[in-house]
C-alpha cells in the first residue's frame, strides 16, 4: 500500500501530463483512439501528443510511431485504446519505455465475464508489478480542465466549463452525462475520471489526489461498489471535513445489483450498510441522478448558510406555494417578515404584491422592481438565504427580469452581502439561462422543489462537519484472549454454528458486557434453587443453541411466582421439546430474575460480505421485525456513531421519558454497542450476535441483556 | 344547485362560443385585454372577436363598441379585463345583453383581502342572481385547444398541441407554465382553464364538464384548496372510473397554507385528511411540479399495463442500473431474460453487449440494432412494459439512434403489440426531441429514474379502478334518535366540551359500538361489589370528563386481583385526586374487566374545518403517537374505504397472527369504524371521538372498547 503522498504524486502524470502516447490512434475518424486525439487537439492540451500506430507515418497531423519503444523522448502518460488481446503486450512496452501512467480505454475484461476476468487478473498483476499507475480497463478517459492543462482525454467532443468540481464515475455513459450536463448548467468541473474496472486507480485514489487538489471544492462519485470500505471510510470522512463528497450509489436494490453485476461485476451488498457507511462518514447521498446535478450545482457556487430562515420571492402564486411547502418539508422556516420589512418592499412593490413571504412581485413588475426586491431580500436580517421562482409569461419578459435579478444580486454583494441564493427559472422556450454575478454563479433548476432540498442537504453537511471527529474506545477491561478461545474452541468442536448458552455467556462475560445474572437448570429441582437464590418472580427460557425461536416451541415461560409455577414450566418446557422429538438439543433452561421497568432494545452485528461488521440497533419486539426501525453502523463504531444510533431510530422518544416513564440510561446502551462493536472487529469468526432484548433501565442503572445469541463461522485463509 | 346535465349545458358557451367580446380591450399592447385579443387572433379563434373599449371604434383591424349593450349581435362569452372598481357594472350589462357566461381576468378581490373581500362578495351574489357562469376573477383565462374552436383566451401567445389532457389551475402562472411545458413535451392538451378565486365555476363544475368532453382522457388539476369536498369526492370518484385525474396540490404544510393564503385566500386544511380524500376517489396526486408533468405526459399517451414486468433496453450500464434501480423501488420487476431471449439478442448485438435485462446494447450500436432490440424487447412474452435509455456521447449519434427507436416501435405496434414505452433521453444538445410514432406520442424524459415511477403509479391507479364501488352501510339497528338527545342535553346542560363517562356509555350503546361491559363507582365498597360481579382480574379507571390524561393522573390501576386490591386503588385514586385538588372533577371510578389476549387498536374522529369528519385507524399505544402509523379517511367510509384503512397500516402484521398468535376479527374493527362514520355523519355536533385502546379480539370474538372520549359542541346555525 502506497502511502497518500505517494500515491498523489504517482497519479500526477495522469492529471498533468506533458507528453502523451495514443496507443492504438486509428486513421479511422469513428475509431475510438482517433476520437479521443481529434479530442485532444480540440480541447487544446497544452503538451504534446503523439499517435502509436504499426501502419501509420503521420496521424492528423501528427508524426507517428509505430510503437511505444520508438518514441524517442519520454512519455508521462499512455492512452490505450487496442483491442483487448493487444494490451498486456503494451502494457509491457509502457514498462520498458518507463511510462508512468497509463489510461486502458479498451473493454472486454472482467465486466464481460470468462476469459475477461482473467485477462483481468493478468493485467493487474503486470500493472502491480510495474508499478505503472492504471486507470481503466474499460473505461471512457479523463479530463483535467486546469487552463495550464486543457487535456481532454475522453471521447466526447463536449468540454465543460472549467471550475471547482471533481468527478469520478464506475460508469463511463454515466460520467459523459454529467460532465456534458455540466455544460449545460455552468457547472465548473476541475477533473473528471471514468475508473472503469479500477483494476489499480480507485476512487480511493483519486479522493487522495483531490483532497490536495487545490483546483477542486466539491465532489462527485458515481459508484456500483465499494471499493475497500475501510479506506473509503477513512478518507472520506478526512477529506470530507473539508471538501463535500457527493454520491450516487447505484445498485441499491438486488434489480440494480444485478444489472450492474451485468456491467462492472460489481459485487452485491446491502444498501443499509452503504447508507450506514455514508453517514458515518459524512458523504452526502444523492437519490437520483437529477438530485446528483442539482447538488452538484448548489453546493459548487454558494456560500455556506448560517440558518434555517428562507425568504422567497416569486412573481406568481403557485410556484411561491410549491416553493415554500417544500421549505417546511425539509425543516426550513419560511418566517413572515416583520412590518418594517413589508413597508418597505410596499414602498416600491406594485399594489396587488403580497409581502408577507413569499414575497410575490406579481407578474408584470419591472427590471427595477425586481432588482429592489433582490436586495431587499439580500439584505434583511430576517432571513438566512433567498430563493427566487421565476415564471415566465411571455419570452420577451425574461431579459429585463434577469437584468433586474442580477443587478439586485450584484448590488446586496457589494455591500458584503454573502448569503446564499438560488433560483428557480421556470422560463419555457429560455429555461438553458445561466446567471453568473461577476464571476459568481447563481445556481438554476427548473422546479421550485429543488433549492429546499438542496439547502436542507447543505444544512445537513455542515452539521455534521462541525461535530468532532468519533473516536474508537479502547477498553482495558475486556478479555479478548479468553474470548478468541471460546470462539476457536467452539468451532473446533462443532464447526460453524450458534455458541451454546454457556458459551455465549461466558464470552459475553470476558467482554464486560452485561448479561443478566442468571442461571441453567438441567432439573426441575435445579430451578427451583436457581430460582429461589434469584428471587421471585423468575423467567424462564429453554436453553439450545439450535433452537432459534424459542417463543413458538413453548422454551419461554415469563412471571414465574413461586416453586409450583417453576417446576411445572420446567417440566411443560421439557414436554412440548420431547413431543417435537428435540430433546437432545436441550442444554437446560435458563432461569433468571424478570425485569420491570425499562424499555426493551436490541443490538445486533451481521457480518457484510463487503463491509465487514455492521451493527444494529432498535428497539425490541416489533420495532425491528414488522416496521423496520433499525438504524446500522459499519465496525469500528466511533463514540459518536453509537450516541447517533440511538436518537436515529424513529421510536426514540419511547426512551427519553415517555408518558411518565423515566429516561432509560443511553449511555450504558451506547457502551453495549461499542464493545459489540470491539468484539465483531477482534475476533473475526464471529459472523453473527443478536442481543434481544436488552433492557434499557432508568437513568444510572445501566441495562440488562436479557437473551444473546452468537454465531461463529470457520474462515478460510 | 344545478343537476349535471344543466352545469354542463351551461359552460358550453365558456369553452365553444361563436361571438367572443373583450370588455376592456385596449390599443396599448401592454394592456391585458390587448394581449388576450392578440391571442385570441393569432391563435385562430373560428368564431368572431368584438372589442369593447370606450374610447375607440376600432382595435387590431376589429369594430370595436363603447359597451357590451352596444353590440348588435349575440354574445356568448364576454372577457373581462377592466379595473376591479368598473367590473360590477360589466357584469349588469352582461345580463342587460344575455351574455351567459364570461372570464373575469381582473384581480383585486379576496385575494387582496379587506375591501376586495366584500367586492367578490357583491360579485358571486350578482352572477348568481344573474345566472351568468363566471370564471375568476383573478384569473388568466381559458384555452379549448379543440381544432373546430381553437379558442386561446389567455394572454400567453405559446399554444400547446390540441391533445387529450384537461388542465385546471387555481394559480394562473403555474397554469401558464404547465401549458407553455406542454408545447416542449408535445403532450397534447385538449383545455385549459385559470379558474382564479373561483367565484361561481369551481374545479367540481370543470370536472363534471370533462367528464362529458370526448376530447379529453386525462385531468390535470392544481389545486390550492378544496371547494366543498363532499362533492369532489362524488364527482372525482366517478369521473375517476373512466378518465384518470392528476393532482399538484400545494398548500401541504402550514408554510405553504400561509404562502396560499396570501395568494388566493386558500382555507388551511389537515394535509393527511386530504390524502385521505384522493386515495378514496382515485385520486393521482403528484409530489412535485415534475411528477405531475411526467405523470401528464406518461398516462395520456400510453396503453394501460398489464403487468409488472419491465424490460430495459439501454446503451450505457450505469443509467440501466439506475433504471432497475427505480423499477425494483417501485415495486416492479426487471426479470431476467430466458436463455432462448438472450440468444436471439446475441445473433444481432455486438458481443460486449449484456443479455440478461437491462439489455445494454453498448454505446456504438447502429440504428438497426437499436430497431431490432427495440422491436425483440417489445415483442417478448416474458415482459409487459418497455423502458428504452439512451445516453448521447456525441450529438451526431443521436438521429441515426432515434430513427433506429422509432423503427423497431413501428415493427412491433403493426403486428399488434400495444405495450406501454417509455423513452429516457440523456442526450445533451438534444434533449427536447419528442417520438412520436405514426400518431402515438412516447413518453420521454429526462432522468432514468422517472419511468418507473409512472409505471407504478398508473398500476396503482388501474387497481383502483378495478375494485368495486364502496358502498355506505345503513344500520337498522342504532338508535340515532337516543343519541341525538344525549348530545343535546349535554349542549344544554354543560355547553360545548366531553361527554361524561356515562352519557360516553350510552350513546355508544345507541349505536350499538360494543363497548366494553362495567360500571361506575362512586364509593370503595360499589367498586368492590361491581369487581365481584365482574370477575377477577378487573381494571380501574377515573371517570372524569375533565381529564383526559388519565394516566399521568394516576388515574389507571390495572390487573386488581382481589377485593383488597380493589378498595386500595379506589382510594389511591381518589386521594391523588385530591393531592392535586381536582376532586370535583371525579365522576367515579371505573370497574372493567381485565382483558388478555387480542391486540389493541384505536378508532377516532376529528372534524376538519373543510372535510367535516375524518375517521382515523391505528394501533394503539405508541403506533399513533410516537411512530404516527394511522391511517386517515373521509367520512361517510364506505365499506371498501374501512376495509383499506385497517391493511394500510405499516404495523398490520401485527393483526393478522403475528408469531403465532390468533389473527384477529377484522371485520368487527371495519364494523367499528363504518359505525363511527355513520354517528359522526349523523350528528354533526359531535366534533371529536377517540375509542382507545379497543382490544381487537380473535377471529370470531369480535372487538371491545375499553376507554373511549366523546367531545360536542357547539354549531353557529
Amino acid at each position: 500500500m502506497r502511502s497518500q503522498d505517494d500515491n498523489v504524486e504517482s497519479l500526477k502524470p495522469l492529471f498533468c501530463p506533458r507528453t502523451i502516447a495514443i496507443v492504438g490512434a486509428s486513421r479511422e475518424e469513428t475509431g475510438i483512439g482517433h476520437r479521443i486525439l481529434e479530442s485532444l487537439q480540440n480541447g487544446g492540451f497544452t503538451g504534446s501528443v503523439i499517435p502509436v500506430n504499426l501502419h501509420a507515418t503521420e496521424i492528423a497531423g501528427l508524426r507517428t510511431f509505430p510503437s511505444l519503444r520508438d518514441i524517442p523522448c519520454p512519455v508521462d502518460l499512455a492512452v490505450i485504446a487496442v483491442p483487448a488481446g493487444l494490451v498486456l503486450s503494451i502494457i509491457d512496452d509502457c514498462a520498458a519505455k518507463q511510462v508512468p501512467t497509463a489510461i486502458l480505454i479498451t473493454a472486454g475484461f472482467a465486466e464481460t465475464g470468462g476469459i475477461g476476468t482473467s485477462l483481468e487478473e493478468q493485467l493487474r498483476e503486470r500493472v502491480h508489478r510495474y508499478g505503472i499507475r492504471l486507470i481503466g480497463p474499460n473505461c471512457f478517459g479523463l479530463m483535467n480542465l486546469d487552463p495550464a492543462i486543457r487535456l481532454n482525454a475522453t471521447y466526447t467532443p463536449i468540454i465543460p466549463p472549467p471550475g471547482r468540481v471533481a468527478i469520478a464515475s464506475e460508469s463511463g455513459g454515466l460520467g459523459l452525462a454529467v460532465v456534458m450536463a455540466a455544460q449545460r448548467l455552468n457547472l465548473g468541473i476541475s477533473s473528471f475520471v471514468s475508473v472503469g474496472n479500477h483494476v489499480d486507480v480507485t476512487v480511493n485514489d483519486l479522493l487522495e489526489y483531490w483532497e490536495q487538489d487545490t483546483n477542486t471544492d466539491v465532489i462527485l462519485l458515481y459508484l456500483e461498489t465499494i471499493v475497500d470500505s475501510h479506506r473509503f471510510r477513512c478518507i472520506g470522512e478526512r477529506v470530507g471535513r473539508n471538501k463535500p463528497i457527493v454520491v450516487l450509489k447505484a445498485g441499491r436494490t438486488p434489480a440494480g445489483q444485478s444489472a450492474a453485476g451485468s456491467h462492472t461485476a460489481a459485487l452485491a451488498t446491502n444498501d443499509a450498510a452503504v447508507d450506514a457507511l455514508f453517514t458515518q462518514c459524512g458523504v452526502i447521498r444523492a437519490k437520483t441522478l437529477e438530485e446528483f446535478l442539482s447538488l452538484a450545482t448548489g453546493l459548487s457556487n454558494q456560500p455556506r448558510l448560517l440558518g434555517r430562515r428562507i425568504g422567497i420571492l416569486t412573481n406568481s402564486g403557485g410556484p411561491g406555494v410549491l416553493c415554500a411547502d417544500s421549505c417546511a418539508a425539509e425543516g426550513l422556516t419560511v418566517p413572515e417578515l416583520s412590518q418594517t420589512r413589508q413597508s418597505a418592499f410596499a414602498s416600491f412593490l406594485p399594489p396587488m404584491a403580497a409581502l408577507r413571504n413569499p414575497v410575490d412581485v406579481i407578474g408584470f413588475a419591472t427590471e427595477e422592481q425586481h432588482a429592489r426586491a433582490v436586495e431587499t431580500m439580500l439584505r434583511s436580517d430576517e432571513l438566512d438565504a433567498l430563493i427566487i421562482v421565476h415564471v415566465s409569461v411571455r419570452v420577451n419578459d425574461n431579459d429585463p427580469v434577469a437584468t433586474g435579478i442580477i443587478r439586485g444580486i450584484r448590488a446586496a454583494r457589494q455591500t458584503g452581502n454573502n448569503k446564499p441564493i438560488y433560483l428557480c427559472w421556470m422560463a419555457e422556450g429560455d429555461l438553458e439561462r445561466t446567471f453568473v454575478v461577476d464571476g459568481e454563479t447563481i445556481p438554476t433548476y427548473r422546479n421550485p422543489e429543488v433549492p429546499a432540498r438542496i439547502i436542507s442537504r447543505a444544512l445537513a453537511y455542515d452539521a455534521w462537519r462541525k461535530q468532532p471527529v468519533g473516536k474508537t474506545a479502547h477498553y482495558a477491561d475486556v478479555d479478548l484472549v479468553a474470548a478468541k478461545a471460546i470462539c476457536a474452541k467452539a468451532l473446533a468442536d462443532r464447526g460453524s454454528g450458534w455458541l451454546t448458552t454457556h458459551e455465549t455467556h461466558e464470552l459475553l462475560a470476558a467482554m464486560k458486557i452485561p448479561l443478566i445474572s442468571s442461571g441453567i437448570a438441567t432439573t426441575a429441582e435445579e430451578a427451583v434453587q436457581l430460582a429461589q437464590k434469584i428471587g421471585y418472580p423468575v423467567a424462564m427460557k429453554l436453553a439450545s443453541h439450535q433452537i432459534v425461536h424459542k417463543t413458538e416451541m413453548g422454551g419461554v415461560r415469563l412471571n414465574l411466582v413461586d416453586d409450583h409455577a417453576v417446576r411445572e414450566a420446567f417440566n411443560m418446557i421439557r414436554t412440548r421439546l420431547a413431543q417435537a422429538g428435540k430433546l437432545e438439543v436441550m442444554e437446560g433452561v435458563l432461569v433468571q430474575p424478570m425485569l420491570s421497568g425499562g424499555v426493551e432494545v436490541m443490538v445486533g452485528m451481521t457480518s457484510d460480505s463487503l463491509f465487514g461488521p455492521v451493527i444494529a440497533f432498535g428497539l425490541g419486539g416489533i420495532h425491528v421485525e414488522v416496521l423496520g426501525d433499525v438504524q446500522f453502523r459499519v465496525a469500528p463504531l466511533t463514540d459518536r456513531d453509537a450516541a447517533e444510533m440511538i436518537p436515529g431510530i424513529k421510536s426514540y422518544r419511547l426512551l427519553t421519558g415517555y408518558r411518565g416513564q423515566p429516561a432509560v440510561d443511553l449511555k450504558a446502551i451506547e457502551d453495549v454497542l461499542l464493545r459489540i462493536s470491539h468484539l465483531a472487529e477482534s475476533i473475526s469468526e464471529i459472523s453473527e450476535i443478536d442481543l434481544n432484548p436488552v433492557f434499557a433501565l432508568p437513568l444510572g442503572q445501566g441495562c440488562q441483556i436479557v437473551d444473546a445469541r452468537i454465531r461463529v463461522v470457520k474462515r478460510s485463509l
